[in-house]
Protein backbone atom coordinates (compact mmCIF):
# COMPACT_ATOMS: atom_id res chain seq x y z
CA UNK A 1 0.00 0.00 0.00
CA UNK A 2 1.03 3.42 -1.12
CA UNK A 3 1.68 5.92 1.57
CA UNK A 4 -0.88 8.80 1.56
CA UNK A 5 0.68 11.12 4.69
CA UNK A 6 3.95 12.67 5.76
CA UNK A 7 4.76 13.24 9.07
CA UNK A 8 8.69 12.83 9.60
CA UNK A 9 11.27 15.02 7.94
CA UNK A 10 13.19 12.08 7.10
CA UNK A 11 10.79 10.75 4.36
CA UNK A 12 11.97 9.73 1.23
CA UNK A 13 10.02 12.09 -0.51
CA UNK A 14 10.92 15.02 1.62
CA UNK A 15 14.20 13.72 0.79
CA UNK A 16 13.83 13.35 -3.12
CA UNK A 17 12.26 17.28 -2.92
CA UNK A 18 15.09 18.47 -1.64
CA UNK A 19 17.25 16.82 -3.96
CA UNK A 20 15.40 18.48 -6.81
CA UNK A 21 16.36 21.65 -6.06
CA UNK A 22 19.46 20.72 -7.47
CA UNK A 23 20.28 20.55 -11.59
CA UNK A 24 21.89 17.70 -11.20
CA UNK A 25 19.05 15.67 -10.11
CA UNK A 26 16.48 17.07 -12.20
CA UNK A 27 18.36 16.58 -15.28
CA UNK A 28 18.72 12.84 -14.03
CA UNK A 29 15.11 12.53 -13.20
CA UNK A 30 13.45 14.50 -15.72
CA UNK A 31 11.25 15.52 -12.74
CA UNK A 32 10.59 19.03 -11.67
CA UNK A 33 8.70 20.63 -9.03
CA UNK A 34 5.69 23.62 -9.12
CA UNK A 35 4.99 25.10 -5.73
CA UNK A 36 1.83 27.29 -5.06
CA UNK A 37 -2.18 27.18 -5.99
CA UNK A 38 -1.37 29.70 -9.23
CA UNK A 39 1.32 28.11 -10.57
CA UNK A 40 -0.43 23.97 -10.10
CA UNK A 41 -3.55 25.37 -11.59
CA UNK A 42 -2.19 26.66 -14.46
CA UNK A 43 0.12 23.90 -15.16
CA UNK A 44 -2.83 21.32 -14.69
CA UNK A 45 -5.26 23.71 -16.56
CA UNK A 46 -2.53 23.97 -19.64
CA UNK A 47 -2.69 20.17 -19.71
CA UNK A 48 0.65 19.21 -17.69
CA UNK A 49 0.49 16.02 -15.55
CA UNK A 50 1.80 15.40 -11.84
CA UNK A 51 3.40 12.34 -10.54
CA UNK A 52 2.97 13.92 -6.78
CA UNK A 53 0.56 16.51 -5.46
CA UNK A 54 1.62 17.21 -1.77
CA UNK A 55 -0.53 18.82 0.52
CA UNK A 56 -1.30 20.91 3.83
CA UNK A 57 -4.32 22.28 4.55
CA UNK A 58 -3.57 24.24 6.98
CA UNK A 59 -1.76 26.58 5.08
CA UNK A 60 -4.07 27.41 2.09
CA UNK A 61 -4.72 31.09 1.62
CA UNK A 62 -8.11 30.25 -0.77
CA UNK A 63 -11.20 28.41 -1.01
CA UNK A 64 -10.72 26.71 -4.30
CA UNK A 65 -7.96 24.69 -3.52
CA UNK A 66 -9.92 21.04 -2.69
CA UNK A 67 -11.66 21.81 -6.09
CA UNK A 68 -8.17 21.57 -7.99
CA UNK A 69 -6.75 19.01 -5.85
CA UNK A 70 -9.75 16.59 -6.58
CA UNK A 71 -9.67 17.43 -9.68
CA UNK A 72 -5.55 16.33 -10.16
CA UNK A 73 -6.48 13.56 -8.28
CA UNK A 74 -9.00 12.06 -10.62
CA UNK A 75 -6.45 12.15 -13.38
CA UNK A 76 -4.09 9.33 -11.35
CA UNK A 77 -1.78 11.67 -9.46
CA UNK A 78 -1.18 10.32 -6.26
CA UNK A 79 -2.25 13.20 -3.29
CA UNK A 80 -0.08 12.93 -0.12
CA UNK A 81 -1.16 14.99 2.84
CA UNK A 82 2.29 16.43 5.30
CA UNK A 83 2.26 18.36 8.55
CA UNK A 84 2.59 21.65 8.59
CA UNK A 85 6.30 21.00 9.72
CA UNK A 86 6.96 18.55 6.96
CA UNK A 87 5.62 21.32 4.00
CA UNK A 88 7.38 24.21 5.55
CA UNK A 89 10.92 21.73 5.25
CA UNK A 90 9.85 21.12 1.42
CA UNK A 91 8.65 24.82 0.51
CA UNK A 92 10.85 27.04 -1.64
CA UNK A 93 8.68 29.87 -0.21
CA UNK A 94 8.58 32.73 2.89
CA UNK A 95 5.08 32.18 2.70
CA UNK A 96 3.75 28.91 1.60
CA UNK A 97 0.23 28.30 0.37
CA UNK A 98 0.01 24.54 1.12
CA UNK A 99 0.73 22.65 -2.47
CA UNK A 100 3.64 21.43 -3.86
CA UNK A 101 3.58 19.14 -7.11
CA UNK A 102 6.44 16.72 -8.69
CA UNK A 103 5.95 16.66 -12.06
CA UNK A 104 7.56 14.86 -15.59
CA UNK A 105 9.45 17.70 -17.52
CA UNK A 106 8.65 18.56 -20.99
CA UNK A 107 11.05 18.43 -23.82
CA UNK A 108 9.86 20.20 -27.06
CA UNK A 109 11.90 20.77 -29.86
CA UNK A 110 12.11 24.16 -32.25
CA UNK A 111 9.54 22.14 -34.56
CA UNK A 112 7.13 22.22 -31.76
CA UNK A 113 6.95 25.89 -32.09
CA UNK A 114 5.39 25.81 -35.90
CA UNK A 115 2.06 26.15 -35.10
CA UNK A 116 0.29 26.39 -38.86
CA UNK A 117 -3.27 26.30 -37.43
CA UNK A 118 -2.53 29.54 -35.73
CA UNK A 119 -4.17 32.82 -36.64
CA UNK A 120 -1.19 35.02 -36.37
CA UNK A 121 0.64 35.11 -39.77
CA UNK A 122 3.70 36.63 -38.35
CA UNK A 123 5.52 34.75 -36.17
CA UNK A 124 6.86 36.03 -32.39
CA UNK A 125 9.82 34.21 -31.04
CA UNK A 126 12.16 35.26 -28.48
CA UNK A 127 15.70 33.96 -27.89
CA UNK A 128 17.29 34.63 -24.63
CA UNK A 129 20.57 33.19 -24.86
CA UNK A 130 22.70 31.83 -21.89
CA UNK A 131 20.92 34.02 -18.98
CA UNK A 132 22.29 33.11 -15.71
CA UNK A 133 19.61 33.99 -13.44
CA UNK A 134 16.36 31.99 -12.76
CA UNK A 135 14.55 35.38 -11.76
CA UNK A 136 15.24 37.09 -15.17
CA UNK A 137 14.38 33.95 -17.30
CA UNK A 138 10.92 33.64 -15.32
CA UNK A 139 10.35 37.57 -15.57
CA UNK A 140 11.07 37.31 -19.50
CA UNK A 141 8.55 34.57 -19.54
CA UNK A 142 5.82 36.25 -17.68
CA UNK A 143 6.45 39.14 -20.64
CA UNK A 144 6.28 36.11 -23.13
CA UNK A 145 3.06 35.16 -21.65
CA UNK A 146 1.22 38.78 -21.91
CA UNK A 147 2.28 39.55 -25.54
CA UNK A 148 1.28 36.26 -26.73
CA UNK A 149 4.99 35.07 -28.25
CA UNK A 150 4.77 31.99 -30.58
CA UNK A 151 7.47 30.36 -28.29
CA UNK A 152 10.70 31.25 -26.10
CA UNK A 153 13.73 29.41 -27.64
CA UNK A 154 16.37 29.18 -24.41
CA UNK A 155 19.86 28.97 -26.26
CA UNK A 156 23.36 27.84 -24.53
CA UNK A 157 21.63 27.53 -21.08
CA UNK A 158 23.30 28.61 -18.46
CA UNK A 159 20.28 28.39 -15.80
CA UNK A 160 18.03 25.36 -16.68
CA UNK A 161 14.50 26.36 -17.21
CA UNK A 162 12.91 24.06 -14.33
CA UNK A 163 14.71 25.91 -11.70
CA UNK A 164 12.45 26.54 -8.88
CA UNK A 165 12.90 30.03 -9.13
CA UNK A 166 12.44 30.13 -12.93
CA UNK A 167 8.47 28.85 -12.12
CA UNK A 168 8.33 31.27 -9.14
CA UNK A 169 8.91 34.43 -11.16
CA UNK A 170 7.09 33.00 -14.04
CA UNK A 171 3.95 32.61 -12.13
CA UNK A 172 3.50 29.43 -14.10
CA UNK A 173 3.65 31.09 -17.73
CA UNK A 174 6.28 28.57 -17.82
CA UNK A 175 3.37 26.16 -18.43
CA UNK A 176 1.66 28.35 -21.29
CA UNK A 177 4.26 29.74 -23.49
CA UNK A 178 6.09 27.02 -25.17
CA UNK A 179 9.44 26.61 -24.59
CA UNK A 180 12.52 25.27 -25.88
CA UNK A 181 15.60 24.74 -24.84
CA UNK A 182 18.33 24.49 -28.24
CA UNK A 183 21.90 25.20 -29.25
CA UNK A 184 22.58 28.46 -30.84
CA UNK A 185 23.93 27.10 -34.22
CA UNK A 186 20.55 25.16 -34.97
CA UNK A 187 18.55 27.76 -33.45
CA UNK A 188 20.32 30.10 -35.99
CA UNK A 189 19.86 27.83 -38.83
CA UNK A 190 16.38 27.41 -38.30
CA UNK A 191 15.29 31.13 -37.93
CA UNK A 192 17.22 32.10 -41.15
CA UNK A 193 15.55 28.85 -42.73
CA UNK A 194 12.20 29.71 -42.11
CA UNK A 195 12.55 33.75 -43.40
CA UNK A 196 12.15 34.99 -39.48
CA UNK A 197 14.13 38.29 -38.80
CA UNK A 198 16.66 38.50 -35.69
CA UNK A 199 16.66 41.67 -33.88
CA UNK A 200 19.12 42.66 -31.58
CA UNK A 201 19.10 45.59 -28.88
CA UNK A 202 22.83 47.36 -28.88
CA UNK A 203 24.19 50.96 -27.35
CA UNK A 204 25.56 50.96 -31.16
CA UNK A 205 22.58 50.91 -33.33
CA UNK A 206 21.44 53.77 -35.50
CA UNK A 207 18.03 53.96 -35.00
CA UNK A 208 15.89 53.44 -30.95
CA UNK A 209 13.59 50.31 -31.40
CA UNK A 210 10.38 52.52 -31.79
CA UNK A 211 11.66 53.66 -34.80
CA UNK A 212 12.19 50.26 -37.04
CA UNK A 213 9.16 48.49 -38.46
CA UNK A 214 9.06 45.19 -36.42
CA UNK A 215 5.53 44.06 -38.43
CA UNK A 216 7.54 40.67 -39.72
CA UNK A 217 8.28 37.51 -39.09
CA UNK A 218 10.13 38.44 -36.18
CA UNK A 219 12.54 36.52 -33.23
CA UNK A 220 13.53 39.15 -30.68
CA UNK A 221 17.45 37.76 -29.46
CA UNK A 222 18.55 38.38 -26.01
CA UNK A 223 22.09 38.13 -24.23
CA UNK A 224 23.77 37.55 -20.95
CA UNK A 225 22.99 39.92 -17.68
CA UNK A 226 26.57 40.55 -17.70
CA UNK A 227 27.86 40.97 -21.54
CA UNK A 228 24.94 41.16 -23.12
CA UNK A 229 24.37 39.19 -26.95
CA UNK A 230 26.94 37.11 -28.33
CA UNK A 231 29.20 38.34 -31.10
CA UNK A 232 27.68 35.42 -33.29
CA UNK A 233 24.09 36.21 -32.82
CA UNK A 234 24.86 40.23 -33.56
CA UNK A 235 26.45 39.34 -36.46
CA UNK A 236 22.98 37.36 -37.70
CA UNK A 237 20.42 39.86 -36.75
CA UNK A 238 18.95 41.05 -39.68
CA UNK A 239 17.90 44.56 -37.22
CA UNK A 240 20.08 45.85 -34.78
CA UNK A 241 17.94 48.85 -32.03
CA UNK A 242 19.31 51.00 -29.85
CA UNK A 243 17.18 51.45 -26.27
CA UNK A 244 17.50 55.13 -25.28
CA UNK A 245 19.71 55.38 -22.00
CA UNK A 246 19.60 58.92 -20.88
CA UNK A 247 21.23 58.48 -17.47
CA UNK A 248 24.35 57.15 -16.03
CA UNK A 249 23.56 53.51 -16.19
CA UNK A 250 24.65 51.93 -19.82
CA UNK A 251 22.14 49.25 -19.78
CA UNK A 252 18.94 47.99 -18.31
CA UNK A 253 18.19 44.92 -16.68
CA UNK A 254 17.85 42.14 -19.28
CA UNK A 255 14.26 41.52 -18.63
CA UNK A 256 13.02 45.04 -18.50
CA UNK A 257 14.90 45.17 -21.77
CA UNK A 258 13.27 42.52 -23.33
CA UNK A 259 9.74 43.41 -22.56
CA UNK A 260 10.13 46.82 -23.84
CA UNK A 261 10.68 45.01 -27.05
CA UNK A 262 8.34 42.55 -26.48
CA UNK A 263 5.47 45.59 -25.85
CA UNK A 264 7.00 47.56 -28.92
CA UNK A 265 6.24 44.68 -31.43
CA UNK A 266 2.28 44.42 -29.99
CA UNK A 267 2.17 48.31 -30.12
CA UNK A 268 2.96 48.14 -34.12
CA UNK A 269 1.05 44.94 -34.22
CA UNK A 270 -2.01 46.62 -32.96
CA UNK B 1 46.12 55.21 16.10
CA UNK B 2 43.64 54.03 14.00
CA UNK B 3 43.28 50.55 12.41
CA UNK B 4 44.60 50.98 8.73
CA UNK B 5 43.87 46.24 8.04
CA UNK B 6 41.76 43.87 9.28
CA UNK B 7 43.07 40.24 9.51
CA UNK B 8 39.91 39.15 12.36
CA UNK B 9 36.93 37.99 11.72
CA UNK B 10 36.51 39.81 15.42
CA UNK B 11 37.09 43.01 14.67
CA UNK B 12 34.06 45.41 15.39
CA UNK B 13 34.00 47.00 12.05
CA UNK B 14 33.26 43.99 10.56
CA UNK B 15 30.44 43.19 13.03
CA UNK B 16 28.84 46.94 12.57
CA UNK B 17 28.88 45.74 8.62
CA UNK B 18 26.91 43.05 8.80
CA UNK B 19 24.18 44.62 11.57
CA UNK B 20 24.32 47.52 9.30
CA UNK B 21 22.38 44.44 6.56
CA UNK B 22 19.64 45.28 9.17
CA UNK B 23 16.98 47.61 8.77
CA UNK B 24 17.09 48.52 12.07
CA UNK B 25 20.68 49.16 12.75
CA UNK B 26 20.02 51.35 8.86
CA UNK B 27 17.58 53.71 10.48
CA UNK B 28 19.42 54.24 14.30
CA UNK B 29 22.79 54.69 12.60
CA UNK B 30 21.44 56.44 9.14
CA UNK B 31 24.62 54.83 7.33
CA UNK B 32 24.51 52.03 4.98
CA UNK B 33 26.99 49.81 2.73
CA UNK B 34 28.11 50.44 -0.85
CA UNK B 35 29.51 47.34 -2.05
CA UNK B 36 30.80 46.87 -6.03
CA UNK B 37 33.23 49.49 -8.17
CA UNK B 38 30.83 50.09 -10.25
CA UNK B 39 28.38 51.33 -7.55
CA UNK B 40 31.12 53.24 -5.47
CA UNK B 41 32.20 54.95 -8.76
CA UNK B 42 28.62 56.15 -9.57
CA UNK B 43 28.16 57.49 -5.84
CA UNK B 44 31.35 59.07 -5.48
CA UNK B 45 30.83 60.70 -8.59
CA UNK B 46 27.51 61.85 -8.25
CA UNK B 47 28.97 63.78 -4.76
CA UNK B 48 28.03 61.11 -2.24
CA UNK B 49 30.64 61.16 0.52
CA UNK B 50 31.89 57.82 2.71
CA UNK B 51 32.54 57.03 6.41
CA UNK B 52 35.02 54.35 5.26
CA UNK B 53 35.92 52.14 2.30
CA UNK B 54 37.26 48.58 2.59
CA UNK B 55 39.14 47.38 0.08
CA UNK B 56 40.92 43.62 -0.53
CA UNK B 57 42.80 43.68 -3.46
CA UNK B 58 43.22 40.61 -4.47
CA UNK B 59 39.31 40.57 -5.70
CA UNK B 60 40.00 43.46 -7.58
CA UNK B 61 38.23 42.67 -11.31
CA UNK B 62 40.14 45.38 -13.62
CA UNK B 63 42.68 48.03 -13.17
CA UNK B 64 41.23 51.26 -12.16
CA UNK B 65 40.45 50.54 -8.32
CA UNK B 66 43.20 52.25 -7.30
CA UNK B 67 42.74 55.39 -8.95
CA UNK B 68 39.81 55.42 -7.72
CA UNK B 69 40.51 54.61 -3.79
CA UNK B 70 43.01 57.14 -3.98
CA UNK B 71 40.28 59.92 -5.10
CA UNK B 72 38.02 58.60 -2.60
CA UNK B 73 40.92 58.75 -0.04
CA UNK B 74 41.90 62.36 -0.63
CA UNK B 75 38.37 63.60 0.38
CA UNK B 76 39.41 62.33 3.50
CA UNK B 77 37.92 58.86 3.97
CA UNK B 78 39.23 56.32 6.10
CA UNK B 79 40.47 53.46 4.06
CA UNK B 80 40.91 49.83 5.71
CA UNK B 81 42.49 46.60 3.76
CA UNK B 82 41.26 43.33 4.78
CA UNK B 83 42.40 39.91 3.93
CA UNK B 84 40.10 37.64 1.65
CA UNK B 85 38.83 35.77 4.61
CA UNK B 86 37.45 38.95 5.92
CA UNK B 87 36.89 40.70 2.80
CA UNK B 88 34.08 37.33 2.03
CA UNK B 89 32.45 37.46 5.45
CA UNK B 90 31.31 41.18 4.87
CA UNK B 91 30.44 41.14 1.25
CA UNK B 92 26.95 40.71 0.08
CA UNK B 93 27.68 38.98 -3.25
CA UNK B 94 28.73 35.76 -4.53
CA UNK B 95 31.59 36.72 -6.54
CA UNK B 96 33.01 39.96 -4.31
CA UNK B 97 35.07 42.51 -6.14
CA UNK B 98 37.35 43.78 -3.27
CA UNK B 99 35.53 47.12 -2.45
CA UNK B 100 32.72 48.16 -0.11
CA UNK B 101 32.01 51.17 1.40
CA UNK B 102 30.44 52.46 4.63
CA UNK B 103 28.47 55.64 3.79
CA UNK B 104 26.18 57.91 5.38
CA UNK B 105 22.65 58.08 4.33
CA UNK B 106 20.53 61.15 1.85
CA UNK B 107 17.39 62.43 3.56
CA UNK B 108 15.81 64.31 0.21
CA UNK B 109 12.33 65.89 1.23
CA UNK B 110 9.75 66.43 -1.67
CA UNK B 111 10.92 69.85 -2.17
CA UNK B 112 14.24 68.99 -2.84
CA UNK B 113 12.93 67.51 -6.14
CA UNK B 114 12.01 70.79 -7.92
CA UNK B 115 14.47 72.07 -9.86
CA UNK B 116 14.08 75.26 -11.45
CA UNK B 117 17.22 74.86 -13.70
CA UNK B 118 15.84 72.18 -15.53
CA UNK B 119 16.11 72.40 -19.41
CA UNK B 120 13.01 70.15 -19.28
CA UNK B 121 9.55 72.11 -18.79
CA UNK B 122 7.55 68.56 -18.25
CA UNK B 123 8.15 67.83 -14.89
CA UNK B 124 8.14 63.41 -14.71
CA UNK B 125 8.22 61.66 -11.28
CA UNK B 126 7.55 58.33 -10.79
CA UNK B 127 5.31 56.89 -7.18
CA UNK B 128 6.26 53.70 -5.91
CA UNK B 129 3.70 52.88 -3.04
CA UNK B 130 4.53 50.28 -0.78
CA UNK B 131 7.26 47.64 -3.27
CA UNK B 132 8.10 45.42 -0.97
CA UNK B 133 10.64 43.59 -3.15
CA UNK B 134 14.38 45.42 -3.07
CA UNK B 135 15.26 44.01 -6.33
CA UNK B 136 12.22 45.47 -8.17
CA UNK B 137 12.56 48.65 -5.98
CA UNK B 138 16.52 48.48 -7.13
CA UNK B 139 15.22 47.75 -11.11
CA UNK B 140 12.91 50.82 -11.01
CA UNK B 141 15.97 53.36 -10.34
CA UNK B 142 17.76 51.60 -13.00
CA UNK B 143 14.42 52.22 -15.12
CA UNK B 144 14.24 55.54 -13.92
CA UNK B 145 17.62 56.58 -14.52
CA UNK B 146 17.67 55.28 -17.96
CA UNK B 147 14.56 57.68 -18.64
CA UNK B 148 15.39 60.80 -16.97
CA UNK B 149 13.06 61.09 -14.37
CA UNK B 150 13.12 64.03 -11.99
CA UNK B 151 12.88 61.64 -9.26
CA UNK B 152 11.57 58.98 -7.82
CA UNK B 153 8.99 58.84 -4.77
CA UNK B 154 8.75 56.07 -2.23
CA UNK B 155 5.45 56.21 0.01
CA UNK B 156 4.61 54.19 2.87
CA UNK B 157 7.89 52.10 2.48
CA UNK B 158 7.81 48.27 2.77
CA UNK B 159 11.91 47.88 2.09
CA UNK B 160 13.99 51.10 2.59
CA UNK B 161 15.55 52.10 0.01
CA UNK B 162 19.35 51.70 1.21
CA UNK B 163 18.69 48.09 1.65
CA UNK B 164 21.74 46.30 0.04
CA UNK B 165 19.71 44.39 -2.59
CA UNK B 166 18.33 48.05 -3.81
CA UNK B 167 21.92 49.39 -3.78
CA UNK B 168 22.83 46.34 -5.90
CA UNK B 169 19.62 45.64 -8.45
CA UNK B 170 20.37 49.96 -9.25
CA UNK B 171 23.42 49.16 -10.64
CA UNK B 172 24.49 52.52 -8.30
CA UNK B 173 21.66 54.52 -10.02
CA UNK B 174 20.45 54.91 -6.37
CA UNK B 175 23.02 57.63 -6.41
CA UNK B 176 21.49 59.52 -9.58
CA UNK B 177 18.11 59.58 -9.17
CA UNK B 178 16.79 61.85 -6.61
CA UNK B 179 14.99 59.61 -4.50
CA UNK B 180 12.67 60.79 -1.59
CA UNK B 181 10.58 58.85 1.22
CA UNK B 182 7.35 60.32 1.91
CA UNK B 183 3.92 59.68 3.00
CA UNK B 184 1.45 58.75 0.74
CA UNK B 185 -0.97 61.78 1.95
CA UNK B 186 1.66 65.06 1.54
CA UNK B 187 2.72 63.14 -2.05
CA UNK B 188 -0.91 63.12 -3.55
CA UNK B 189 -1.13 66.86 -2.08
CA UNK B 190 2.16 68.14 -3.30
CA UNK B 191 1.48 67.05 -6.75
CA UNK B 192 -1.92 68.45 -7.34
CA UNK B 193 -0.58 71.46 -6.17
CA UNK B 194 1.72 71.70 -8.90
CA UNK B 195 -0.08 70.59 -11.34
CA UNK B 196 1.36 67.46 -11.68
CA UNK B 197 -1.29 64.62 -13.34
CA UNK B 198 -0.57 61.12 -11.59
CA UNK B 199 -0.64 58.34 -14.06
CA UNK B 200 -2.42 54.89 -12.76
CA UNK B 201 -1.93 51.43 -14.81
CA UNK B 202 -5.36 49.25 -14.20
CA UNK B 203 -6.33 46.42 -16.40
CA UNK B 204 -9.99 48.40 -15.84
CA UNK B 205 -9.10 51.08 -17.79
CA UNK B 206 -10.24 51.74 -21.17
CA UNK B 207 -7.54 53.01 -22.93
CA UNK B 208 -3.76 51.27 -23.53
CA UNK B 209 -0.80 52.80 -21.97
CA UNK B 210 0.14 53.71 -25.84
CA UNK B 211 -3.22 55.79 -26.70
CA UNK B 212 -2.76 58.18 -24.14
CA UNK B 213 -1.38 61.23 -24.14
CA UNK B 214 1.48 61.61 -21.80
CA UNK B 215 3.86 64.86 -22.94
CA UNK B 216 2.34 66.42 -19.71
CA UNK B 217 3.83 67.29 -16.02
CA UNK B 218 3.41 63.63 -15.18
CA UNK B 219 3.79 61.28 -12.11
CA UNK B 220 3.78 57.60 -12.71
CA UNK B 221 2.31 55.64 -9.58
CA UNK B 222 2.60 52.04 -8.93
CA UNK B 223 1.71 49.58 -6.06
CA UNK B 224 2.70 46.64 -4.62
CA UNK B 225 3.71 43.25 -6.22
CA UNK B 226 0.70 41.43 -4.75
CA UNK B 227 -1.95 44.01 -5.19
CA UNK B 228 -0.62 47.26 -7.21
CA UNK B 229 -1.84 50.89 -6.59
CA UNK B 230 -4.10 51.53 -3.53
CA UNK B 231 -7.28 52.46 -3.72
CA UNK B 232 -6.32 56.21 -2.82
CA UNK B 233 -4.15 56.92 -5.38
CA UNK B 234 -6.60 54.96 -8.23
CA UNK B 235 -8.75 57.08 -6.97
CA UNK B 236 -7.08 60.22 -7.21
CA UNK B 237 -5.27 59.34 -10.89
CA UNK B 238 -6.00 61.71 -13.40
CA UNK B 239 -5.25 59.21 -15.76
CA UNK B 240 -5.70 55.39 -16.29
CA UNK B 241 -4.52 53.44 -18.91
CA UNK B 242 -4.24 49.38 -19.54
CA UNK B 243 -1.59 47.47 -20.50
CA UNK B 244 -2.00 44.99 -23.18
CA UNK B 245 -2.36 41.20 -21.43
CA UNK B 246 -3.19 38.83 -23.97
CA UNK B 247 -2.05 35.50 -22.18
CA UNK B 248 -3.01 33.56 -19.04
CA UNK B 249 -1.42 36.08 -16.26
CA UNK B 250 -3.37 38.58 -14.96
CA UNK B 251 -0.27 41.44 -14.71
CA UNK B 252 3.02 41.97 -15.15
CA UNK B 253 6.23 42.14 -12.67
CA UNK B 254 6.15 45.94 -11.32
CA UNK B 255 9.50 46.51 -12.95
CA UNK B 256 8.21 45.52 -15.92
CA UNK B 257 4.98 47.58 -16.24
CA UNK B 258 6.58 50.34 -14.50
CA UNK B 259 9.78 50.24 -17.40
CA UNK B 260 6.95 50.13 -19.71
CA UNK B 261 5.38 52.79 -18.69
CA UNK B 262 8.55 55.19 -18.23
CA UNK B 263 9.46 54.19 -21.63
CA UNK B 264 6.28 55.36 -23.23
CA UNK B 265 6.66 58.83 -21.86
CA UNK B 266 10.15 59.39 -23.21
CA UNK B 267 8.66 58.24 -26.89
CA UNK B 268 5.72 60.14 -26.92
CA UNK B 269 8.37 62.94 -25.68
CA UNK B 270 10.84 62.59 -28.34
Amino acid sequence: MTENHISSLQNPIVKQILHLRDRRERDKSKLFLIEGYREILRAFDAGWTFDTLLICSQLFLGSNEDALIQKIASCGTKVITTVDKVFHKISYRDRPDGLLAIAPQRTLTLNDLENPAKESILPFYIVAEAIEKPGNLGTILRSSDAVGVDGLIVCDRCTDIYNPNVVRASVGTLFTVPTVEAQGEETLLWLKERGIAILAATPQAKHEFTQVDLVRPLAIAVGTEQLGLSERWMQQADLQVRIPMKGVADSLNVAMATTLLLYEVLRQRR
